[in-house]
């Protein structure tokens, strides 16, 4: 037996609200494996908190620099009420949407129509129909057919464009936006369609919007400037513009020895280049918000040694969080109580629906797990259980929002449960 | 304008029950731009009758060989109600389900104990205790673990083993599900542990089961021997089992081109290998039965020139079906009304989901769509809306199950709306 993890020893994923204490992973002040007693796994928990801390932190780095920004949290990333609802109650922050269901559910939970930006793509007469029902929501359109059709209803509205900026700065290449020939916003080279649109209708083109890719670090801020000037271009062109709205795309770090995005750098870029240009300016993070406020709590059903590899199978799959099978992006796993140095062998996690790319990670040097322990899939906040699937009829889960409540008496939780 | 193609004009897909008749694309006796007026998109429609037919040539292929064999469609492809039913009460198909939720739902439906095969992964102690109460259906184990723990919850029960034979049949790498490290199966290099524990228990170990891959079509039954051997193999060594299992992966061409897999050369190797062996045999088709079987129905919503590309939109995203987003499979895009030779040009056929993945096709060329257009994609049947999620809340379709009825008067219609 090795000594077991001090609660000092450094795990790369450790901070204040996500450690090991006296030996036990405690993520919001929740101690994960009493939480688990009597409940059924798999189930995700949020750190509610969390997720106003990065809001707080994103506003805090905008701040000193003065320029009108508004911040609208995509909901796609994760629709729990709890989170929509506290981000209203405790921020400013507005809510992104890309669908008419998403604009339904927000304004049911109290947001109104001048906090929502709508950012879709594909908008069928329904969707349009859905938003000139809606007045103030202000719209992106990613298309030229989207800007004809939504003006030929709503002839007076003013609107945004998005853009397609020509070059990509996501943390790998198949989540860059852009840089490729991708589906969303209009490329400079048919910006003169556009002005011929906007000059034959009187179009009131408001807001320019550019989203550049998923999930960028500092690494990837030097690409930065690259989208600005094409935002600059447009602006150049399209003097009435007042916003300037860059989406989302700021990462997380997902693995041992990635730096957290430097947001006083980035917002120092963003910043000196609206001062510049006289514009405000506009976010929509999702995966910023969220993503390290999730974690997925597992249980492990099966330690195989086959043909000499270790496999370690969970009660939860690719259905429940497709991020490593389809994306791979790693959701850290680690157990509910700490274990020690010793006995870490490659392993392959591996999830219960049948299908070869259901595993959570490939052969990696994980402890020494058994059948009946609890895994924590750390990151696991965003495009988790909003993407969730029956498949294979495994898509029993639960989603449990954990927050401080400095008002009330009672245990820190909201729960639901999913459909 | 061009003529539009007339009825006997080739398609690579046509066939009885899905071709143009006087321009209009009829599916299952239906006339789909006709049955969509009224009706709110994206849909499936499911031909009911083709996965009879289709379960009918799998046992005519078999039949003249006389090695008794038993057939259970694989619902984690497609768990329309009206499918299951149809199978059951027309057919003597069992289930193979992969999830006590499935194994339920097969009950729920008439289907008994013994109708049912049980092939699951990363089996949890609950999964277990759902199978140990349902005495007669057929479980078949994947890791020793599984076998471990289910022989120690139900000592004297028969019980499947399924190997992995080191040797894959997909039509493509990433579908294989052997011949790489992979989650499914006891490997041969792990047969003398599963021999002492079988030993140790007096486990009886009546089936073998191998599924070695999806998609096979009839190039790639020259692989079938190396399968089939390390079947034999087994048998050697567990002389008990009276039933090879070889699971499903028929396949079904999904390209111009792909020839239909040969049902005959299949089914001479495999009655072949049962006869010389003297054992029975099962299959668990999935994809064979219900791939074709199946289209989904979508609105054109966006044309778009961008950068002298074309991209054509639809109401309709990788979240309702995601073989081509995440597996490059192909959902040939097929307009409901008949378009001429002329002005096909490259097309990109995109989803309205956020995501750059979210597309249908890359370049290929396509009739000149317009917006409004309806476009049937096929080969929808199988892993659609199984698997479909509700992201981004574009999750709304429906579900029709289209069939001939001779003993009813009205027409053939079973209607579905999902969740």
């Amino acid at each position: 037996m090795s000594e077991p993890l001090t609660d000092t020893d450094a795990h790369w994923w450790s901070r204040p609200g996500l450690q090991y204490v006296a030996g036990a992973l405690v993520f919001a002040g929740c101690d994960v494996a009493a939480f688990a007693r009597g409940r059924r796994t798999p189930f995700y928990l949020y750190d509610v908190d969390r997720v106003i801390d990065r809001y707080a932190a994103l506003r805090g780095a905008l701040a000193p620099h003065g320029v009108p920004t508004s911040i609208a949290y995509a909901m796609k990333a994760n629709r729990h009420p709890a989170i929509l609802s506290q981000l209203l109650a405790r921020t400013d922050a507005g809510v992104d949407v890309c669908s008419p269901n998403e604009l339904d559910l927000a304004l049911s939970l109290g947001f109104t129509e001048r906090d929502i930006t709508y950012t879709g793509t594909s908008l069928s007469e329904r969707d349009m129909h859905a938003l000139a029902a809606r007045p103030e929501v202000r719209v992106n359109l990613d298309a030229l057919s989207g800007v004809r059709r939504f003006s030929a209803l709503c002839p007076s509205r003013a609107i945004g464009v998005r853009i397609d900026p020509g070059v990509g700065m996501a943390y790998r290449e198949g989540l860059e936006y852009a840089g490729r020939l991708v589906k969303f916003g209009v490329h400079r080279a048919d910006w003169p369609a556009l002005e011929r649109l906007a000059a034959e209708r009187g179009l009131a083109v408001r807001t320019v919007h550019c989203h550049a890719g998923s999930g960028f670090l500092t690494e990837q801020l030097a690409r930065l400037p690259a989208v600005l000037a094409e935002v600059g271009a447009f602006l150049d062109r399209f003097p009435a513009v007042d916003t300037v709205n860059l989406g989302g795309g700021l990462g997380v770090p997902q693995r041992e020895g990635e730096r957290p995005l430097d947001l006083d750098a980035w917002a120092r870029i963003v910043t000196a280049f609206a001062r510049h240009r006289g514009v405000r300016l506009a976010f929509e993070p999702g995966d910023f918000l969220v993503k390290d406020a999730g974690v997925l709590v597992s249980l492990v059903t099966t330690v195989e040694a086959k043909r000499g590899h270790r496999f370690v199978g969970l009660d939860v799959g690719m259905n429940v969080n497709n991020e490593f099978a389809y994306y791979e992006m790693n959701l850290e796993p680690v157990p509910v109580r700490a274990m020690g140095h010793d006995g870490w062998v490659p392993t392959i996690l591996a999830g219960n629906i049948n299908e070869p790319i259901d595993v959570f990670c490939h052969e990696r040097s994980l402890p020494p797990l058994d059948e009946g322990d609890l895994v924590a899939l750390l990151n696991a906040g965003g495009y988790g259980a909003s993407s969730a699937s029956n498949h294979c009829m495994r898509g029993d889960f639960r989603e449990y929002a954990l927050l401080a409540r400095p008002h009330r008496a009672s245990p820190p939780l909201l729960e639901r449960t999913l459909p």
